[in-house]
């Protein structure tokens, strides 16, 4: 079908928004029509944020109405109604009805799906994760989230809350983590932990070290980042194989600036995860191909 | 549609059939119209323990050619073409085209599954599982294995190898595992390790100690016992509440003979679960209704 399709993005403080040709989709190197992206303001709100991206669209469709509108939201949406559960980032999204908003403002259909999922859909429908019936993919970054493709079709739980690779125990003596347990694998392998542990052990104000400092001292062979660092993708690691042991996919995509680390981290993880999976489950760890856009190529997925 | 349905069960050196009327499968108090459980002799083979299960299956439909015919396997099963991949309990059965052997035999419909993938399929259709949509039946016994139903239907993995629960790793400082790897489930919460763990502790012969006198004289206050019972129930929770945070399944179903250890074992399971799991992840631990027969439930539901 011929037509438009819009693609938004509540990123936190970032609004992303593209549009795309429906026609293209299945032609290889389909690319956006129009793209945009705005910082939302200090003092931002819900209300705000959804105003601008209204705009954002509107901009993008220069007076055609789309086919249908996808939006990945950086953080919990009940799916099925198209509404925020809450926002960690900025204030007024509890119950905001986004799927409702944008469909009476544009005429369209709509859907909203929290922006892990949605990741892990536009890697398995137009990036690394093409081709295979089941996929984990896992954002390593500030947190760690994972989403998940079963059966060729986004697995999303029960209550919606599928994917919460980041707070699984790898290691129960391990160091305690904000959630209250110990050893998550967010604990162990996310940036700024793993960026607070190198800052606590060399005696450095916290603000002074981040994830991407750590991964580079750990490239110059820096005793205390290398640690941190192989610590955190082991424990990563070992999550993935728990994960893969519990639900053979045959691929797991990692995205997220931790995994910039280098390719001592990725054979950490790799290494780990196969270790920690039995002999008879095997996969594939590769890594994310849309990145920062990954979110809109999955929204674009979640509207077909 | 009226018919007789024809289920079996290859248990390791238990065989078991049963056969149903199609058409009371949705009445309340549903029941086998008749049912047979055989031991396989000593030096049984897949040879000799097929053409017993297919006598056994002759003699309850007396003549009448089956609707169809469900099989649970105690081992690995290629579930597409119903080929049973291997048995640690009976030789000859490597590449056994069980699907194909039994639709010639009686002329009808089959279809082959694994052990832990059947009984999770008959918890969910006519047992404890009822009314989810999405379930974790694990069965703590001899071995920790356990099977899905994700979106209303049997999950089975890109290579059917999902619900490895028992050897996702809980405590990478744990004991050693057969497997090799340490603080797995199963070699923390089997009923053989924890009379492994108990014998040694106390200085008795391996063999004069079972899984079930562990709870036994865990009841009774033992000390040893009561940790090594208390360590296996807590190793399960955290598995459980690791693949709560990772599936966000509605419900967990325990079977096997562990699960009768008492209702301490129960409230450390589900204490340990729920904490592992973040607030979000709500899910209820329940036993299994139909215990011994759950593969035969499971293998008619399998027809369906």
């Amino acid at each position: 079908m011929a037509g438009l399709i819009l693609a938004c993005d509540f990123g936190g403080t970032k609004l992303s928004a593209a549009v795309i040709e429906a026609s293209e989709l299945d032609q290889p190197g389909v690319a956006w029509r129009g793209h945009l992206r705005r910082f939302s303001p200090a003092g931002a709100t819900a209300q705000t944020d959804i105003a601008m991206m209204m705009e954002m669209g509107r901009e993008l469709l220069a007076g055609e109405r789309p086919l249908a509108i996808g939006i990945s939201f950086g953080g919990p949406v009940d799916y099925q109604s198209g509404t925020v559960r809450l926002s960690h980032h900025v204030p007024g999204w509890e119950g905001v009805p986004l799927q409702q908003l944008f469909a009476q403002a544009f005429q369209a259909p709509v859907r909203v799906d929290n922006d892990a999922n949605v990741a892990a859909l536009g890697e398995w429908r137009f990036g690394a994760g093409r081709g295979v019936a089941d996929l984990l993919y896992v954002t390593v970054s500030t947190g760690v989230g994972g989403g998940w493709i079963l059966d060729g079709r986004p697995y999303r739980g029960s209550f919606g809350m599928a994917g919460e690779i980041g707070h699984t125990v790898v290691d129960p003596n391990g160091p305690v983590c904000l959630c209250g347990k110990r050893g998550c694998v967010e604990r162990l392998a996310s940036g700024p932990y793993m960026a607070q542990d190198v800052a606590l052990a060399r005696g450095l104000p916290a603000n002074e070290v981040t994830g991407k400092l750590v991964a580079e001292w750990a490239k110059l062979g820096e005793e205390t980042a290398v640690a941190i660092l192989e610590r955190g993708a082991r424990g990563l690691g070992l999550g993935l194989g728990n994960a893969a042991n519990l639900l053979n996919p045959a691929r797991i995509v990692l995205g997220g600036g931790v995994t910039k680390s280098g390719e001592r981290w990725w054979k950490w993880v790799r290494q780990t995860a196969q270790a920690t999976a039995l002999p008879e489950v095997t996969f594939d760890i590769v890594p994310a191909q849309l990145e920062d856009d990954a979110p809109l190529w999955g929204a674009v997925a979640l509207t077909e």
